[in-house]
């Protein structure tokens, strides 16, 4: 593949003439670096869980807001407990941040991303709260996921360069509902690189992953005693196929529960009744992700 | 799961009164449906692969467009022919649209979803164009590909429903460059349900896949004779690992093929020497999809 690394002539499919915005909310005034630690030889297939730690998670839980329009979030203690125990399973560090504004949100987070992380495997960064299309909500306020993500690009957080970055998001997207649809069973049919020791460069965007609990435009169902679909799914997951399957097969079964096994149950409001939820789930990783026994 | 499937209190995480527009396109006026043919049964851990045909795999290649602004794009016949090969190989009937307008695009996008898919696996549907942050190109003009995707919905289309709806796009959606990081290596570490028949009901928008070649906001690059780096290492690895590994692990590989093996050659162009790029990979999928041999 060495040779296909240089071509002699690239070009980029843009429609040329037009200036796009900065969607991702990056170019903030930040130390950029240009090199780091390689965590896993060139060509592994598996990303290296085998670190001193396995690293931090985050969990940053919303149930209050300031803001008059907002209701508060009852079962999202239910979901926040759940994470904690879940990921503490996984040899996760894990940190709980309640009802904080976006510039707190912003500053633990930017403590966490100048950390030296050399000795951990991975991060991960869990957020429970309202959202709409583009936005979540901190108590004071929408902001972007992306403002929160980009400090952990490979540039700005070196010592996680190489390394997954995690995202688990509970909130609404928008307040589109899918009604679903049955499936019927009539006679059902049954389913039955070589090694590299030398450095290389990666895109500062690798090794992301967002698993979101909606798709773009929709609502995000929550039981007000339970939790929401998504995160007593994605718990439960983790927790009996954790350090089994890779995260990928992991999130895939999450999304088969919240498909199948939840429906909204709001019968004194017929538009929201009966409604269903497909989470939707973006990858940037470069490899196979296991949560292997520490 | 049967108890949690109905719930007492369910809420949405929505900030409310708040009105968010149609983002995904929604909403166009088509037969809708509410009951359709179970592909696979409730707890089945993949998708069922062993229908009568593997289904229809669409490539939408463009050169040449209308607008003065767009540059041909070359190469993409290269991208083309593999594509062809690697999706026949894995027994795909393949239909290939070369330049076509919107309005063309549309008409073969829905006659394909008004076909009956009742005895084919799923279906894939392959773009090549140039592309902004949110639009494909036609050769007439931009687009979104929730125009075309929307018409594939479990509603919209029943004898797809429960089906994997797959979607390779190599195009810009932006032109923010990433310039990348270098690992080094210094003493690198190294990495080592139950059954169900009854019917049940789905999310429409379950079982899509986006492949996208690049993130939002971002660049997609493309070797002038070779073809572009996505779809290069797409076709290598659904040669290499297609009917051995699952998707989403053949995808992850193919993120790990672009990130490292690639890196753009334009020394005459300062800001466009030396660029690296990440695929972007958005799963709705709810079981494992491994092309098994027919």
């Amino acid at each position: 593949m060495e040779e296909n690394s240089k071509n002699l002539t690239d070009s980029v499919d843009s429609g040329q003439g037009n200036d796009v915005g900065d969607a991702w909310g990056l170019g903030k005034p930040s130390r950029v670096h240009r090199i780091a630690r390689m965590p896993v030889e060139r060509f592994g297939s598996e990303y290296n869980m085998n670190h001193r730690n396995r690293g931090f998670a985050l969990i940053f839980n919303h149930e209050y807001f300031d803001l008059p329009s907002l209701n508060s979030r009852s079962g999202t203690a239910a979901d926040c407990e759940n994470l904690v125990k879940s990921f503490q399973r996984l040899d996760f560090t894990v940190c709980v941040f309640n009802d904080l504004k976006y510039r707190e949100i912003l500053r633990e987070i930017e403590a966490v991303s100048r950390l030296d992380h050399s000795d951990n495997d991975c991060i991960a960064i869990c957020i429970l709260s309202h959202g709409e299309l583009g936005y979540i909500y901190a108590r004071d306020g929408q902001y972007k996921l992306e403002s929160i993500w980009t400090y952990f690009t490979a540039d700005r957080c070196p010592t996680l360069a190489g390394k997954p970055k995690l995202f688990f998001i509970q909130a609404c997207q928008g307040d589109q509902l899918d009604g679903g649809i049955t499936l019927l069973n009539d006679r059902t049919e049954t389913d039955s690189s070589s090694t590299g020791g030398l450095s290389y460069k990666i895109p500062n965007h690798a090794d992301f992953l967002i698993a979101y609990s909606t798709i773009p435009g929709f609502y995000s169902w929550r039981n007000t005693t339970k939790g929401s679909w998504f995160m007593q799914s994605l718990c439960q997951e983790l927790n009996e196929h954790g350090t089994k399957y890779d995260l990928l097969t992991i999130l895939t079964f999450v999304c088969r529960r919240v498909a199948i096994d939840f429906e909204s149950n709001a019968p004194d409001r017929p538009k929201m009744h009966q409604q269903k939820q497909i989470p939707c789930i973006t990858t940037m990783m470069t490899r196979i992700l296991r949560f292997n026994e520490k």
